[in-house]
């Protein structure tokens, strides 16, 4: 059985918080000077623990093990999200270090691959390090790919670090035989129940709209209420009766969410002319996904017949679920009962992972780990020491597990 | 009896709208080019009429009558919103100097002042042109004042004219005995009763205020829909509520509008932590906007029991109506009654003017001419040939009875 060092598994984290701390957090935006001493920093640490490893022509990192036996691949990301939490990422990097550790020094004749997967957090893109690790990433895609905060390209930015013209690493079907990530919840569920582990059955899709609202701008003095066109106050009704409509028809675990309201021209005095809103859904259920969806165009038809502007409802993009494997959530499960009898769940993941895209062509799972308060992506994110070390333990178990199924 | 000329009202007119014509309408910022050009012609035409004039060290022009008996003021303003019509100002410029010429022509002992109040239309401040008239304006406030798009200090842009240095001209309430302004209606009020004179009754209120919620920001996906504080929804729900209640409270022609709805952040993936709305009130009642602030607050309040947000209504500004003579507004009508028989109406007037600012000071009256379409601040604002000769008619009729009243 492997044995995972505490003391190891936490001075690494904290070694990582040292790359762009921030208050009790990090800012290490992906391609960053601390992102890339970050990743220098990780590569060495693989070294270190017998991996061959260096980072790909993207930044991505895979750490080959020595082991002539089964071979797991684990991994997460590095990067944070702006003045953002450390251990969003790093944890699911350090657990895998740590597990490919613990069973290399268990005597194990299996092993794990770790990787450390570029820019999860979208600063230039969306998944691009998991995209090109599946191989289904285009040269021209990062030709494209632009900072969203600096603007500087993703090109610039890998000559800068040194990671241009290095070939990039892809998944090897033939030698992982499936996939491990490990997170912070990000929610509350955990330390709602006052549990420990998270299994994670599902990862959401996300379907994204656009609400486009038309009317006439006008006068907000010398124009009388009976005769306004106004796409503000559409768009407000329309969010009103979806707020109304949805907790009849979605389900227990659905979100939906508006993000963004724009009102045109958006003066004091000036009736708005047109509105906007960013509006998602998130469900691990392809059937409730399509039935929200279809509530939503069926309150706006209902809307265009009541209101005097034109009200239209675009779908952007529409994932589809990554359900993870059932045989690496029951070693997961077993590994926590041992661990944290009684504590640990099965839930769905509300957020995207670089797992969802290893799910496409190996078996992948996820483990989750309390977060304090539910608070992610800002500075106070944050576990607890003990529950970082006991999700350790238990994901090393679950993978040594897995290896011997 | 004062007969105007119709020529001449639209020569005038059409003579205007080359000063900065864009499409059938006209870009004329106060102090652009084409402004400070437009005000100099209108200084010649005043000379021509007659009347000393010159601009004054803000940009007001007063043009003096040499009549000995008694003295109406009248006018308006010359520059244009950005983009926008060629009637609104210059309308009540022209109708004040043609009313001008033809009570002289008459043969007339009493006289019309012409008055152009600078800057109107806002663009570097709040009716600094009408405040620095009524002497309410302080050096210091033209020392802040900065064109909100080009932000040039208004110091500046009056150096640039020609204006700075220049004494500033005030209302001589012992000369002036009653204030006259025409403007189009800017709503569509007499045309769609088929009228062709209003006879503005008072200008309306505005009440001015900024809603501000504080919610939680959170992820979108990995926050439940019970654990939310949207900030967003908070508002989009209290939008919602005084869109319902409004109508039972209001008066006939109150109005209320949302000109503007910020999410904070704004992304599509996180829930609001905060939100914003600008949102206003107008009504020529004084009890009826008290009513509507009382329901106002009283609908933040029941939000506030029931949202897991903090809902807050700042009141930023009160004007109070401004009420319009009576005996004037009985010249307007008598006026209009016998050019336009049956068709003239009294009515607020739901934008401000500077006549509100005159009104303090000296019995004051407005007349509005029918938009077309009800179209106002955009370059398609227009009114037929035919009612702005009619109107024209009518102006001038008034002011000589109230003379001779």
């Amino acid at each position: 059985m492997p044995a995972i060092k505490p003391d190891r598994v936490l001075a690494d984290l904290y070694k990582l918080r040292t790359f762009g701390e921030y208050k009790t957090g990090v800012h290490r935006p992906t391609f960053s000077d601390v992102d890339i001493a970050a990743r220098e920093w990780t590569v060495d640490r693989m070294r270190e623990a017998g991996l061959t490893a260096e980072v790909d022509g993207i930044g991505n990192i895979l750490g080959r093990s020595p082991a002539k036996g089964r071979i797991m691949l684990s991994g997460s990301h590095l990067e944070s999200q702006n003045h953002a939490g450390w251990l969003d990422g790093p944890l699911g990097v350090i657990y895998a270090l740590e597990a490919s550790r613990a069973i290399a020094e268990s005597g194990s004749a299996n092993g794990v691959d770790v990787v450390v997967l570029c820019d999860e957090e979208g600063h230039f893109g969306s998944f691009l390090g998991s995209r090109s690790f599946m191989d289904i990433l285009k040269e021209e895609d990062i030709d494209h790919a632009r900072d969203r905060t600096t603007g500087e390209t993703m090109r610039d930015a890998l000559k800068r670090a040194g990671y241009a013209g290095r070939p990039r690493v892809h998944i090897d079907t033939k030698r992982h035989s499936g996939f491990f990530e490990a997170h912070i919840e990000q929610g509350d569920t955990l330390e709602q129940s006052g549990f420990k582990i998270g299994v994670v059955t599902a990862i959401v899709a996300i379907w994204q709209y656009k609400i486009t609202v038309t009317g006439e701008q006008n006068h907000a003095g010398t124009t009388g209420m009976a005769r306004r066109r106004d796409a503000g106050l559409a768009l407000v009704r329309l969010l009103a009766a979806i707020d109304k409509k949805f907790p009849e028809i979605a389900g227990p675990r659905s979100v939906w969410t508006t993000g963004r309201i724009t009102l045109d021209p958006g003066g004091p005095s000036v009736i708005p002319g047109g509105a906007e809103a960013l509006f998602q859904l998130r469900d691990a259920d392809p059937k409730v996904l399509e039935r929200m969806d279809v509530a939503l165009q069926e309150l706006c038809a209902a809307a265009n017949k009541t209101e005097r502007c034109v009200l239209k409802v675009d779908r952007r993009s529409a994932s589809t679920p990554a359900l993870m494997n059932e045989g690496l959530q029951k070693a997961l499960d077993a590994a926590a009962e041992k661990s944290a009898p009684g504590k640990h769940m099965r839930m769905p993941s509300g957020a995207g992972h670089d797992a969802q895209y290893m799910a496409r062509e190996i078996p992948a799972a996820m483990m989750f780990v309390p977060s304090i308060g539910g608070i992610s992506h800002h500075w106070t994110e944050n576990t607890s020491d003990e529950d970082i070390v006991l999700g350790a333990q238990v994901f090393a178990d679950a993978i040594e597990a897995a290896l011997k199924a």
